[in-house]
């Protein structure tokens, strides 16, 4: 009994996630919208990336869904530059799912928006199983969590479009080699989009907003 | 159906969780080994923390495990400087529960510990509801998350024995004020244990040795 419920139960979950991310991307598509799953660890700087490439893209329309267990943080900084948020707390769980983003969708003005950045709930593990039906996810990391994060959590860097690797500035400090990263990631993702950033300084940011198709 | 499957598994997986967690307890009391939960995201530093403070207890004989999605790098550091450790890769899971840890504890000289520090899976949300037996957990964190961790996990800070504000050296450089940290902790747990670190260079580990009642 115990083993048919965790298989059914996991089985219908992912399929119900599948079913609500298609539903999500035929919205996006409707409204022309493209939307960005943004991933990454608690303080890797996903907020500043987002509101980085946001100052960029000027003549662009961008919204934003701010993913988190508590708290209003990430949606006040979006707001106090103007962009249209959505805060989605989740409680105890730890990654959005398509349900949570669907009903993110029907606070934001879709008519009005051409980009929509999803800051989906801070760790490098639970969000990898839940499509949102997004354009493309971009994970972000950052020097400070060591040079050893690629080798804790391959999957997500495997199966994300973009990996970014953030606060470069911050390597010497730190005492991480850049390069043993870079060289993880490699071996994961031979022909994956690695780029560097400095967000805080804006360092970077033309090349992911290339990377994103936003030029 | 969906509905009664989840709350049976739920409570199934918890109940599980907490017998196996009270024979793990039973062992440890048995050996006479202290044992602690050592929590946080990835690059908190509980790694270092727990490297700094076996070299201060150089009488107690200390073992680890270490829990991660993938890789040995935490294990490996451990068997470094001489202590007896076991690496646990949980795939998927993002977090050890009690499980995981009874058949690490079978390849560990229990007889020749006092002490053992379990490192959990990095991430501030997952290992909230799954006690391990220890005699107290110990929640890690860096100022390198940013100054809005306490609110955005309020949980993880409420239920540890202990919190460790951990980097406070980059508290400067990275801009983060460690009287907002502190203040919001005091909102969620006014009477719990707060120790600033730079487990770096050691500084706080004293602090932190008295209050694992270590000495």
């Amino acid at each position: 009994m115990h083993k048919t419920c965790d298989v059914m139960m996991e089985k219908n979950i992912l399929e119900e996630n599948s079913k609500l991310a298609r539903k999500n991307r035929d919205l996006f598509e409707e409204h022309g919208i493209l939307a960005f799953n943004i991933l990454g660890a608690i303080g890797s700087g996903k907020t500043t990336v987002i509101e980085k490439l946001s100052e960029r893209l000027s003549d662009a329309r961008v919204g934003a869904i701010a993913g988190d267990l508590a708290g209003k943080d990430d949606y006040v900084r979006f707001k106090a530059r103007g962009i249209p948020a959505v805060a989605v707390n989740t409680g105890k769980d730890c990654h959005l799912d398509a349900h949570y983003v669907s009903h993110a969708l029907e606070e934001l003005p879709l008519d009005d928006l051409d980009i929509l950045f999803i800051e989906n709930v801070g760790n490098l593990i639970c969000p990898v199983d839940f499509p949102l039906g997004t354009a493309a996810s971009v994970v972000i990391v950052s020097v400070t969590e060591g040079d050893d994060m690629i080798r804790k959590h391959p999957l997500i860097f495997a199966q994300s479009d973009i990996s970014v690797i953030n606060k470069v500035d911050l390597a010497g400090i730190m005492e991480v080699d850049i390069g043993i990263i870079e060289s993880d990631f490699r071996k994961i993702n031979p022909h994956g989009k690695l780029i560097k950033t400095d967000a805080r300084r804006g360092d970077g940011l033309e090349e992911l907003s290339d990377a994103l198709g936003l030029g």
